[in-house]
Order: structure tokens, then sequence, then C-alpha cells
């Protein structure tokens, strides 16, 4: 009620806090983890390596990093109270919901503040495991325990397909996993420091971390890329689809991003690992799109730095790797896990309270109920 | 990597957005629902008025709002699909977490965005419902269904207690509840608005406020007021045993807030309301506290303005109603569920994604890992 304040609606460009994490060039194009271009790393390190690096700062002595391969292993087994909550879900729930579900129950009193490396490994390692278990019984498979000989995308395939994949689609998955790891600050992350802001523990800032991926403008979208390539159909048709699409002024999904006005690398990385798990017929389809929708967009908007984003390719390695598409955003949190407990850890170590304003623009005070109340002479 | 940018740690004084809910003047010691003071509301107004003036923007035409009655009467039996989620969580679970899985289980896929007015009012009716069930049967109670013909507040209190509570413990929990429905921005609301931003839906951003609103710094202390107030155990010991804490430099609860720089509104309404439930040697005990705590503070911190915050008198009027002190967040949570629904509704109304920014400080790019990656003659 003193003089109007300048809004930060969206907080676009407010700088929250310092982060040695990752970091995210939108100009240039750039992922950095811990100083590693993720283009010089993917493909190539194991997720244990770069849940190492992202933990830890620097590169494991040996890849697969033999510390966190134990830590993960050590938590694979979710207790038994936890299960009990998985099972009780119902079969017909989005596998996202139950997602949120999952991460909240895996909060039972043990996790605490500030967080720690044990919870994070303990998140990291259950969080595939009990996904996978609510996956399986969703469908009718019998369920399965985790096997502690495979690695952890290995054993998260495994577990939701119930056979052994190729090891083509583990490398795919496992390289999906190391760029999806962490990318700066972002809603999810940002839901997570606030979290751990207000002292909460490391399950709770990762179950309010997952209810914000949960929007389809953050992290909600990859499945409607597939759903796009089948409603396209065959490439030939692509121009005159994505054409119908823009004169519709219809979203095209996986395009354009908040913050990179360039090639997203992890976008170019995707690409080229989708040649390695793709039906080689999508493969050319999703290319057609792509290049049918940039051209679009480009002349629909000149002048407005449009390229593909993470999703669109993320949606065509995810299929190649097996995974319904139910499952992009669940495997997308998966991967985060590792990220949200490096910035959870970071918050925690120099922790403050994080609370903006807001302008009241209601009605003034001094407003009269217009009745009597309850064991009150006058409303005064 | 360009120019060092201002950091915004904590986000104070940021003002993200503008707001017709409520408005929270720190310096004057006002605490305004849409234009009505809350000491001229409270007590008086029935919850289900405040969620009718917190939703719509006016009073209702009449106490209580007949419209939001029959709303959260047509939701108070929850889906069972929820209920065997709620079932199946472990008895020994605190309330706090169990409230978390609780508010997640509720999303069930058919919360949509945006969000609607008859998804807050479930979300509303269900939340006590569903965390009466919980800590019914972790206490080894019967199941009870929800009354009809009580209002909001006499239901969850005779679910939770068992029995049919006094009028006077009614109307004192009525008064808490309308209290605490709603507080400007806070953490917790920041984050269901962070969700909402993302295009997520309510039960999903309950869920994150929830995870949110569980640090200590935000809504997880009261209880800790009990402690204190058993800790120092009666009145005349309280000058002692506050000047042992200042000296050692531990923390009095229930005292400072980031907002108020005066007497919060909210701790003076619910002292008054302390006098009319609490046990009188609680109540002279806790006075008692309060005089030292406030003394011994102002001097040890001259100029510092504090003050007698909200979790003071929430702790000493939630004992006074029959709640033990592990229901107390859950409480606020409770009565909060108005709050978050309003920001939902107003954050949908005019939506842009809140991300901020992080200023990267780690290791420039550049970085080349130490080891040949698998699939890769060389790192580059």
């Amino acid at each position: 009620m003193s003089g109007r304040p300048n809004i930060s609606k969206g907080l676009d460009h407010i700088v929250v806090d310092r982060s040695s994490i990752s970091w995210v060039g939108g100009e240039t194009g750039d992922l950095v983890y811990q100083g590693y271009d993720v283009r010089t790393i993917v493909p190539g390190i194991p997720y244990e390596s770069a849940v190492h690096l992202l933990l830890h700062g620097d590169p494991p002595p040996q890849d697969p990093s033999q510390e966190v391969v134990e830590a993960l292993r050590r938590y694979r087994a979710p207790r038994p109270a936890t299960e009990r909550v998985v099972d009780a879900l119902d079969s017909k729930l989005p596998p996202l919901d139950a997602l949120r579900t999952i991460l909240s129950a895996m909060g039972d009193g043990s996790f605490g503040y500030p967080p720690t490396l044990d919870d994070g490994c303990r998140l990291i390692s259950q969080t595939p495991v009990l996904l996978a278990r609510f996956v399986r019984a969703a469908r009718g498979m019998p369920p399965a325990v985790p096997d502690p000989g495979l690695s952890h995308a290995a054993n998260y395939l495994t577990m939701v397909l119930g056979e052994r994949p190729t090891p083509e689609r583990v490398s795919a998955l496992e390289s999906y996993l190391v760029l999806l790891a962490d990318h700066g600050m972002n809603a999810s992350t940002f839901a997570l420091r606030t979290a751990i802001s207000t002292q909460s523990d490391l399950a709770s800032a990762a179950t309010a971390a997952l209810a914000v991926l949960k929007g389809p403008v953050h992290g909600g979208a990859p499945s409607r890329v597939s759903d796009m390539l089948d409603a396209v159909g065959s490439p030939e048709l692509a121009e005159t689809w994505v054409a119908q699409q823009v004169a519709q002024k219809a979203v095209l999904f996986g395009f354009g991003h908040r913050a990179y006005k360039t090639d997203d690398p992890r976008a170019v990385v995707l690409h080229t690992i989708a040649r390695t798990v793709a039906d080689p017929e999508r493969l050319v389809l999703a290319e057609s799109v792509e290049r049918a929708a940039l051209a679009a967009l480009r002349a629909a908007h000149p002048g407005a730095r449009l390229y593909t984003n993470v999703e669109f390719w993320s949606a065509v390695v995810l299929e190649g790797v097996g995974l319904p598409r139910e499952l992009f955003t669940p495997t997308f949190a998966v991967a985060r896990t590792a990220g949200w407990t490096a910035h959870a850890l970071e918050q925690a170590a120099d922790n403050r309270l994080i609370r903006p304003d807001l302008e009241y623009v209601g009605p003034p005070k001094g407003r009269v109920w217009p009745r009597p109340l309850v064991g009150r002479g006058t409303t005064g």
C-alpha cells in the first residue's frame, strides 16, 4: 500500500543464488556440469559417474564411480512400508501421478535436515525401482527384485520392460539420463530449493520438484511429441501438417525454450543417440517433422530464434529405448534426482528462506462484514 | 559468465506478482482478507464463510456460506482408491509426512489444468477427512465416516478426537482455521504458485506447498512451542529458563517473523481465543514465558523489533482444542487449503512460468574427462 513496486512476474533474470553445479549458456548453446561440456562426455560416461561429478564436483577415480555404484546398490531395495504404499496405488493411475506419491511415500520420517549424501543416494537409487514396481503391477507383470549386478540404467530398463534390454538401448538410456541429470535453475529445481530453504527434507523437496515438473510447460510434454509424430503419420505429409498447425496457431511440441536462443546441446546429442536406437522409419519421420516445423516457425516468427528443444529428441530416444510414452516424464524425473540432490545439498550449505513478495491489489482495508457475527455484539 | 549479477538470495522484497487475496501489513501489523481486517471477523465468521470470501472476493449472502457448505459436503467422502493409499500408510509415520502423501494420493489424474473451484472444494473438504482417517487408524481407533450434518471444523475435530467436541473447542478451532486460511505470499504458497505456473494441477501444487510448509522455518514449528512450555514447567521458572536459553544462544520458539515488525494480528487474536479453551495453568505458563521471552530477546537484540508470532499462540489454542502436537502443522495445512486454492486460481488466471536464474560459479567450461570414454575414441 506504499509506492507501486516493480513486478518480476516469472522471475525472469532475477538471480536467486550462486551455484557451482551446472551452467546453462542460453546464448551459446552450452550445458556444462562442473566445467565439463556435456557434448564431450555424452555418450560415454556412465550415469553413476555423472552422479559422482554432480555431487562431488570432480570425476570419480574410475568409470563407473565405484563409490556411487556401491551407494546406489546399498539403497536399491526400498523399505517394505514404502512398497506397501506403492502396491496400494490404483493401477489406472497415470505414472506421473503415481511417481509423485511414490516420492512422498519414501519420506517416512527418516529423511531429515540438513539433507545428506546418503539421503540423495537413497532417492536416486530407489526412485526408478519403486516406479518400476508400480508400472509392473499396473501392467499385470509379476513383481521383480532389482538386480544388484546391473548398472542403474540397465536395472531400471530391465525392471520396466520385463526383459533384458539390448546394449544399445541401455547405452542410449544411460546417455539420456546423464544429459537430463541437471540443468542449472529451472522451475522444479527452484521448488526443491524453496522446500530446502524452509529446512524441509529431501524426500519432501523432491516431491515438490516432481509436482512442478509435472506441468506440461516444464517436464510434462515429451509424450506429446510422440503423439504429434503419430498424427503426422509419414514424412511426406510433414510440411502440410505443420503448415496447418501453424495456420491454426496450434502448438508444435518440442520447439523453443526459455533459456536457449540457439541449439539446445541436449537436443543435438539426443538426435545422434536416436540414430542408434530409433526405428529407421520413425527417425526419418521425426527428422522431416523437425525440418518442416523449424522452417514454418521461423517463417511465422521472424527473428524469434526458435530451435528444437530437448523434448523433441527425448521422445524419439525414449521410444527407441522401448519406454511407453506415459513413462517419458517420469524417466526425466529419474534422471533429475541426481541434480535435485546436488541442489538440495548446495542450498542447505548456505541456506536462507526463499520468500518473495506480492503486491496486494484487492479492496482496501476497512470493509465491514454485512451481518452481526456469532459471539460478537458488532462486527467491529 | 558475463558481468556479475545482483544476487537476490531469499528473494526478499522481490515482488513476484499482484494479488487481490490477502494483504500482510508487516509494519502496521495488519492481515486483511479481501479488504476485511481479520481482527474484525475473528472470532465470528465460520470457516465456510472465510472460504467463500477468499475464493469469491465478497462475503456470502448468509453465514455460513450455503454455497461452500454444500460444495464441501458434496466432496466430503473421498474416493475409495485414495482411501486405500491412506490405509496403506505405516501407522508410525509422522502425520505431516502422512499428509504429504495423502495430498499426493488425492491427485489421481482427475485434477487438471487450469484448476477449478470444484478442485478446490474437493481439496479443502477431503484434506481433514483423509488426515483424520490416517490419525484414527494410527491410534487404533475404528474408521469413521464424515458427518454431513457437521460444520467443516466440527467434523474434523469429531473425527480426530473420536468424540463430540464442546462448542468452545469447535469455535476456537474455527477461529484458528479462519486466521490461518491465507497469508499473502509465503514459501508454501509460492511453491504452489510455481507448480501452477508450469500448468501442473491443484493436487500436485498443494502437495508441493505442504512439502515446503513442512520445514520448521515455515510451518513446522508450533509443536516446539508446546515442547518449550513443557520444558519450562511452571510460570515462576520462566525468567530463569529463558535467560539460560538466551545465554546459550538457543532458539526461543514462537518469536519473530520475516514480515511482521510489530504484533502479528493472528497472535493477538489467538491469545484471546486461548483464554476460552486453554487449561488455566497452561495459559498462565504461556503468558509468563511470552513475557520473559520478549523481555530477554529485546534486551539481547536492541532495536530488532521482535514480537510473538503466530506459532506461539497457535500451539496454546490447538492444545486447548484437544489436538496432539504432531497434528499442529497438519492442521495449519488444513486451514491453508483455502488460501492455496485461491492462489492457484489467481495464478492460473494470468499465468507465466516462474523460473529465476542462478549465477554459475563452478569451474569454467573446458575440463577434459581424465579417461577415454566408452564408445568414443577420445573425450573430445
